[in-house]
């Protein structure tokens, strides 16, 4: 796979010249017309050996391009708040809207070139994080964030040159740094890591370029045919469901049938039961061990389920400095332009604080499927991305806990009736609402596949008979309680 | 100022029933007027005595209000990432929409609060640290950012009735920390220190407001109507100039009239200076001494001067991990819905981090002036808000370099000439630029008068004549190479 590069092709100054101008206008083109369709995001991922001219070539493009809409997006290892988040966070975070390009260096991929590149690899952790990348980069794909991943490389020997003559003049010899140098008898570890690395992570959706890098004119060249070919594919790729698992539809259990939904508490012991356990989660949110760990609050429910409500109860017991309410409605421009994981990736909590959503992700499998805005195909494979978020965020230290408050149509009726009557909770209720309540069954059966689906021990479900609003609320500030407990 | 609220004033259930109806309808209404006008933000600062029940009330106005358009901005004692920028970054950062409410916990007012309760208080500190607040709230005020300000206050008696009266029950006891517990003994210092606050930084654009807290029904009373107030008041306070200085027109130096125009450098005195400059860059900012600092640059100057070239020549000797270049084109919706300042503030670098700003904040007081897109009132009040946005830059460890790339209207004309006909540069050029060229002596009048009125010690311009690129490159790393040299 290295065999072209490391025999170190060049090209000559007259065989540029006119491919420079070519690819310069085709560059532009390409550019403008992703920018004006908007519908992908081009990330070019930069890899491969030290000194073959990486950040100099990337230069070169930024140069070729409309500067506005390209991205260098550059990371060292992880760092403060970084560490409290997902690896992959900082990727997420950081994604170019559709229509512009970000360019990668320290991707994903560095961890896995760091363990390939040790005296003895871990096989077993490669191939993890192999999984990982792929199910990550197959999301990426299908959600129009478009992967093309330059690996740039050169013979041993080209190395070794091309150092000598930069460290040669004093103009040129600060681009050489110590490190460099140690870096530089690694290369056969740097170049098996790249094979391995390469092996494990090439796909038609996301593929792999090598690019020769010895002569500056070739690897500039081919450079900028690579991105001009990424820039060029239309459509969105085939993923083979082995990186992506849809679910297929099969008969799930009605959990929400099933509730016992005259579970009742009377005022007294209400107030009194909510005290206490406020009490017990403010002590165990204030603690030290906390500090370690965040904490993910996930309600869903009907509408007029008493989520808001609720969420009060628990919030009464924290401190204002420690979370974060974020209501989610339909997601706004920015959202738009980006896979729609995006925007409650931004809301990761660090550690010893804790993120609570009045509806969540989870609109994907609920209102985007019965309302059709997104295709089965889509909501689909939504499980198991869903599924491998919340397990990034519980294997980075996060509780994630998820609350279905459930009622039943006769109890809803009657809240919507009481919001119509109060003029200051009549804002509450819009003909939407009237219009979800005619599709009470498929919404219930969307919550009950949703449940069956995403019910896991790293991030479980508790569904809670909400037709009685302060049982409902002591359920839930006792199922936090007793997780924090035990989880401390 | 304190009198009323420490004669504990109440308000009886039968008092207070038709208020809570009346406050909420006019709340939510006048909260929907706000959202479809969404010309103004509005900042509810809260403080006061502790154990008055501030945290209380405000989770009600979130109950009586749409919490979607309501956010809680809560903060601690600045930690991590927040120590390398200036204090007042984090509120910058945090700034709701127009049409949206923050209610800030832990605001500007936090360090002079706890100045002001020192046995000794240092005066000097307490009057420098009003000025900076009095300045903020001015252009938070004059763009748009409306702000009442609540001070929750209550009898030592009734505070401590209070701490007894919930740490009579399990159920309420953890309401009361130890630390509480503690503050309570220094009722008669925190009352002083808010007469002084208040004293200090009561205004008519930025008004504080005493709640009588003692009596639960009584403080949620007063502080909706004072909330209430606010939403309702329409149009833009007058501010007085003492609070924001304008710039009168004046004469000024015509600078970039007297410009040497000629200066060269020929081709191999470039590439090795250039490369020498690089390699000093490159040392200085991996330097140990330069993780303490950060480094911000900005580049103006007219069409065709160069910037994108100088920048690059630049960014070639900094790690890409190290800086990001944000290129500044007319603001997008979310920049519209905040002061102009926003977007900049949100790329105020950490320290170890270069921002290089392609065109900046300037626009204010150059695009915005000449085009009329600001008037006159409003661009006249930016030197002196810029000159304090850059003050606070350099006071937290910021190294602010201005460069203005001056050409002559002979080079621009050959260089847009050039322009349209290469195919790869041509994109670069628009009728825009050519309708800018008409209105050559009203950006340099504009230039003139943004030199002479934001040239500083601690942010220097530097005007660098741009009609050889390779002695304009060359300046430019020569004055940053410089300034950090002395700098680090």
């Amino acid at each position: 796979m290295f065999a072209e590069a490391e025999a170190d092709p060049s090209l000559s100054k007259e065989a540029f010249k006119p491919m420079e101008a070519r690819l310069r206008v085709a560059l532009l083109n390409a550019q403008y017309q992703r920018l004006a369709k908007a519908d992908k995001t081009l990330l070019v991922v930069v890899a491969g050996i030290d000194g073959a001219g990486k950040g100099a070539t990337i230069n070169l493009l930024n140069e070729w391009m409309d500067p506005r809409h390209i991205k260098t997006l550059a990371y060292g290892p992880r760092v403060g708040e970084e560490l409290e988040r997902p690896p992959l966070w900082r990727y997420w975070n950081d994604l170019p809207p559709k229509g512009s390009t970000g360019i990668v260096f320290g991707s994903w991929y560095a961890p896995m070139i760091l363990e390939a590149m040790r005296k003895r690899p871990d096989q077993d952790s490669i191939e993890a994080q192999a999984v990982a990348i792929r199910r990550f980069e197959a999301m990426l794909a299908a959600e129009g964030v478009q992967i093309v991943k330059l690996w740039f490389h050169l013979s041993a020997q080209a190395q070794k040159a091309r150092a000598k003559r930069l460290l040669a003049s004093p103009e040129t010899s600060w681009q050489v740094s110590p490190v460099d140098l140690k870096v530089y008898k690694k290369y056969d570890r740097i170049r098996n890591a790249g094979q391995t690395v390469l092996n494990h992570t090439d796909s038609g959706h996301a593929p792999w370029v090598v690019i020769p890098s010895a002569d500056e004119q070739m690897r500039t060249a081919r450079t900028a045919e690579a991105v001009l070919a990424a820039m060029r594919q239309r459509g969105v790729p085939r993923i083979p469901a082995s990186f992506v698992p849809h679910s297929r539809p099969t008969r799930v259990a009605d959990r929400l049938g099933q509730l016992d939904y005259d579970a009742r508490l009377d005022k007294s012991d209400y107030e009194s039961e909510l005290g206490l356990l406020q009490g017990r989660l403010a002590r165990a949110a204030r603690s030290r061990k906390f500090q370690e760990r965040s904490l993910v609050l996930v309600f869903e429910g009907q509408d007029a389920a008493g989520k808001g409500g609720a969420i009060r109860r628990v919030t009464h017991a924290l401190d204002a400095r420690q979370f974060d309410i974020t209501p989610i409605a339909a997601p706004g421009s920015e959202a738009l332009a980006r896979p729609y994981l995006w925007r409650f990736w931004r809301q990761v909590p660090r550690h010893g604080r804790i993120a609570i959503f009045d509806r969540s992700w989870y609109g994907r499998v609920l209102v985007e499927r019965v309302e059709k805005l997104t295709p089965p195909a889509q909501w689909r494979r939504a499980y198991a991305e869903i599924n491998d978020f919340e397990g990034q965020l519980a294997a980075s230290g996060a509780l994630v806990l998820k609350f279905w408050l459930a009622i039943t149509p006769d109890v809803q009726l009657e809240r919507f009736k009481e919001r119509e009557k109060s003029p200051f909770k009549n804002f509450k209720i819009t003909a939407e609402d009237w219009r979800n309540r005619d599709k009470w069954q498929d919404y219930a059966a969307a919550a009950n596949e949703m449940l069956a689906r995403t019910d896991v021990a790293r991030a479980p479900w508790h569904v809670v008979s909400a037709n009685d609003k302060r049982y409902a609320r002591v359920q839930v500030l006792r199922h936090i309680v007793e997780a924090l407990e035990t989880q401390l």
